[in-house]
């Protein structure tokens, strides 16, 4: 019995995308399961009913307002209070819906977050991730990779912990190894940040920490986690959708390759947040948001949020 | 008439990998050029030999003393005065040696070089550039890649005026596009760093800005110059090595991504020092210390260092 909510307005190509997206979910998930719909009613009907859909198979919030892509967030949030993104959070924070997801505006994701849900007790700052595919079949969890372009050590070990959690329970790695993105294996390595942020994830008892990792080994099968700040993490995670720019302009096929599709994940949870929430890429289109809803189902099933609020805080830290 | 100075002892695979490279750049570099040895000459004559070659065709500067790949740089320096890099400057300084190249410990290379040859009058710090084929046939010209993890805003416009200068006189590229390499194209984007140096980037007239690249964007033939960090520039260049792993493993063959393979550019020149100083890949084979002292001949020819010296300090900053 869980209910997904879904941002409707959420996306460069929304609420096409995200309408079609929602239809093609319908299919995929578990029959108990619904997606609740956020956004403007008229819009969501009358799409619904073009795609051939009906709206008695959804649940459908009104919710008349719009954060455009590009506004800042917090104009637009104390500007339009009926937003769909605020709306689906009072909704979320009520336990009215048991995941929210959106591919709109991150800002405003983000902040509608924090005054609405809040954070996890000890946590101080929110992130998101980004699992790669390792050809040896495992994967290499990144984080942060959006969402704080400056950080401090503390924030770094933080990361690691909650990145640590995630992919023991939800991803089911067990003691997965923890990595520092860094620019050499050394432990001098790296910016000032890297070189405390080094010290700290070595010293902390919650983390199986395995020291620095270039990103040249990144895809190596040397850790299940790596942490860097998100300003880092986002270039990364940015290079890899234009290497797979590359290989798809120049129609090359390859099974582990074409994993590098960021349509295929749809979206990440946002980790260290009081409620399930999942990010979508902005340009996400039909699939990636199908995929986007799929993947909020499972973080929903497995209780993402009160599992890592239980762990966080039992976790020895030194 | 030009002098190519090659440290014998740097790199992984030295001094057998070195000597390699220097035989089969022999036959390609101009004929009245000549590469010069530092390193210990009983070494080097042994190992010419062992080629099939012979010590007459070089020159051969002694330098008992070796600096190895990860010993720190300051005390190495200190401890060993007659090593191949440290031997090699004094002769670039006294102009004896038109250009030097190593591919060994880059931190020494960098110590070493602001004791002896020192900056450009007007630069704050040194940087090193990667170029990457764009697949329109024009590059992009990604800096600093590596010296300076830790920089200012100022830093960074002194990275774009230097790159600036690079690519036009270098590599013929009339006006390039600067771009600040960012998480967003708009200019609020990313962290401090990069929202203060993106104002600054802005207001000089010293370059061609074009605002914010993003890293998915930068294959994309949007701008030739790509200004960032030292730290993100090094996870940028070995995220590339990465991908580049991955398509070799998987046996892919392309010719516009083959030419991410590193050893056909073999070395980078680093611009804001006061003489011709080539920076090698510390994993370099045979092949690619050859195309590193074809690069530092070209240097030499296109008098890189005297170049950015004249334009650097006649540039209209603001």
């Amino acid at each position: 019995m869980l209910k997904i909510g879904l941002d409707i307005m959420g996306g460069d190509a929304a609420p096409e995308a995200t309408v079609k997206g929602a239809i093609a979910a319908l299919r995929e998930i578990e029959e108990n399961s619904t997606i609740v719909l956020f956004g403007p009613e008229d819009i969501i009907v009358e799409l619904l009913k073009k795609q051939g859909s009906s709206p008695e198979f959804f649940e459908i919030i009104h919710a008349p307002e719009v954060i455009l892509m590009k506004e800042h967030p917090v104009n637009a949030l104390q500007k339009k209070p009926v937003n769909s993104i605020s709306v689906a959070y009072k909704y979320l924070k009520e336990k009215d819906i048991d995941v929210f997801a959106s591919a709109g505006n991150s800002g405003a994701m983000m902040i509608a977050s924090l005054n609405s849900i809040g954070l996890l007790e000890g946590v101080s700052r929110p992130c998101v991730s980004s699992t790669y595919p390792i050809q040896n079949g495992n994967s290499n969890t990144l984080l942060d990779v959006g969402i704080n372009a400056d950080c401090k050590p503390e924030t770094l070990l933080q990361f690691a912990v909650l990145g640590s959690i995630y992919v023991s329970e939800i991803l089911e790695v067990e003691n997965p190894r923890v990595a520092l993105l860094n620019t050499g294996e050394e432990e001098t390595k790296g910016s000032l940040l890297y070189q405390k942020a080094y010290q700290l994830l070595k010293s902390s008892e919650a983390i199986n920490f395995v020291g620095n990792i270039e990103a040249r080994d990144f895809f190596d099968g040397k850790a299940e986690v790596t942490v860097c700040d998100g300003f880092t993490g986002n270039i990364f995670l940015k290079q890899s959708e234009g290497f797979f720019k590359i290989l798809k302009k120049n129609n090359i096929k390859n099974s582990y390759l074409d994993q590098f599709n960021f349509e295929e994940y749809g979206g990440t949870p946002v980790l260290g947040v009081n409620g399930n929430v999942v990010l979508g890429h902005g340009i996400s289109g039909q699939e990636a948001i199908k995929n986007m809803i799929l993947t909020s189902e499972e973080i929903a099933q497995k209780r993402l949020s009160e599992v890592l609020s239980e762990k966080f805080n039992t976790v020895k830290w030194h």
